[in-house]
């Protein structure tokens, strides 16, 4: 993670003017799903919400596609890009070419710019005592992928995570700017607590989440429970944040959904407490619902877990 | 080479304003040098090529590294990354952030963003009977590459192709901008042919090459004379463009020249009869002559080689 850790999970910002800001971000994995169709719907989801974190618009994208010649044919080649094309028109998002290697390993993903004035850039470290915490979908991604692997994840419950990841952060961002909103930050690799940790990282803020009120997808804190289907991630994540938080009497199993690392997850807004309760009615047409997982208070950095 | 044959090689553009364009590019591939710190500048060459083919300025960079962490130590990964830096700086181009994976296999290479007035902007499309084709550096990297993975290339004649990579096509890519030219491309991964091919699609012109004009490195050519080492990619390149060209006298083994994949390769660029002697004088400060390796003719987009 030498890029990763260096420089955050966040877009990167070029100044063009005073009216005009350029928001970069690139982003592609390898398959969390079998269908190509659904993977590169899901990937291109993922790759725009780097541009929704930081409250911009996101206007173009390049494919990147590596591709194993043998186990993958044109068609799913197509699929994959037909995924990622439909879901970057829906976002509003031209795709303008891109770049295809042969690779051992099939991974898709994109490079999105989005474009914003620069004084409305909403960055993710920008807490306040007092701000409230929201978050725009359930947790629990990482160790449901891991368990659809498994060949122990069907019906409902996939459908659930699938409708999560396939979801845009648009229409929360765009609220975004509408509110007092002094941070962001999408919840994708590192988890929870690994991206919150971007968040208060340097600061002299703390940050105390109510683990009863963080939305987890229900299947999720099952396995979690019984430790099955954790992804190597999440002890990754949780190594690097081992000195950050102080869970106090919660439960150990909640640690594996509190680090459990996300694909194409939620928004972490942080919002004046008086703007708290009118953002989640503000997001309307939006599959789940926002939630106020947590305060921020006057602190040293770390983040505190009740 | 599905996206890469549907969109060409070139960068796309998007118009943000009657004044202002965005010119996208992105690029990455396996190490074809051992050293990381010359493969990570070189890949960093390579990949902002695409933005001086269009006459723009390139501005901001993301880095994407794929690294094995079995084989590729922090200092390799550092040493890579250092090496795009420092030819980005030389570009002029501030690196915004990245994404890193872990992969079987190391790639580097960078999405790149450029500036440009819309009126401005060089497609590589634009050819008129009369134009002549300059070629701004000498083919041969493929087989020299190719060459260097057998142990067989050393001394000065890799010292040749190493500073032929690493230098940026950024001169004679500011200097379009002052003369008549009516197209440009890079030469990379489709050889000098499968470039130009690109460029008389769908036209009513052909090109006529002069063979013994088109610069070459000499110990390519021996290598192409004596049919060894020659890379996978030029018989592909020459299937894909078999009905497009006609080699007349020419002798067979020069296929390996016309055919061989670039790294980092040369700007072909069309320009008129009128300015194409003043053209080369332009060019100063950059190491390798601009030679005039052909004209344009109506026709019916072929390639004619004498």
């Amino acid at each position: 993670m030498l890029v990763g850790s260096s420089t955050g999970d966040d877009a990167g910002v070029y100044r063009i003017s005073d009216e005009l800001a350029l928001v970069h971000t690139v982003d592609f994995f390898t398959p969390i799903v079998d269908d190509p169709y659904l993977f590169g719907q899901i990937s291109a989801a993922n790759s725009v919400s780097d541009i929704y974190a930081m409250g911009a618009e996101p206007i173009s994208a390049l494919n990147m596609l590596c591709f194993p010649e043998k186990q993958l044919d044109e068609e799913g080649m197509r699929l994959i890009l037909q995924g990622g094309a439909d879901k970057m028109r829906e976002a509003g998002v031209v795709i303008l070419g891109g770049h295809s290697i042969k690779d051992n390993e099939l991974k898709y993903g994109l490079a999105v710019t989005g474009k914003i004035h620069p004084d409305k850039i909403i960055e993710n470290n920008g807490l306040r005592p007092g701000d409230r915490l929201l978050l725009t979908k359930p947790i629990g991604t990482g160790i449901l992928s891991t368990a659809l692997k498994n060949d122990q994840l069907n019906g409902s419950d996939l459908d659930e995570i699938i409708t999560s990841m396939l979801t845009l952060n648009r229409i929360p961002s765009q609220v975004m700017q509408k509110y007092d909103v002094s941070a962001c930050t999408d919840i994708t690799g590192f988890g929870l607590v690994g991206h919150i940790h971007e968040m208060v990282q340097r600061k002299n803020v703390d940050v105390v989440l109510q683990m009863e009120r963080i939305p987890v997808f229900e299947k999720a804190r099952e396995f979690a429970e019984q430790t099955v289907n954790i992804p190597g991630g999440t002890i990754s994540n949780y190594k690097f944040c081992e000195d950050c938080f102080d869970a106090g009497a919660v439960e150990s199993w909640n640690m594996s959904l509190l680090f459990d690392p996300q694909t194409s997850g939620g928004l972490c807004i942080a919002v004046s407490e008086k703007d708290s309760k009118l953002f989640p009615k503000a997001v309307k047409g939006y599959p789940f619902p926002i939630v106020e997982i947590g305060r921020v208070q006057p602190g040293s950095g770390k983040i505190i877990i009740r």
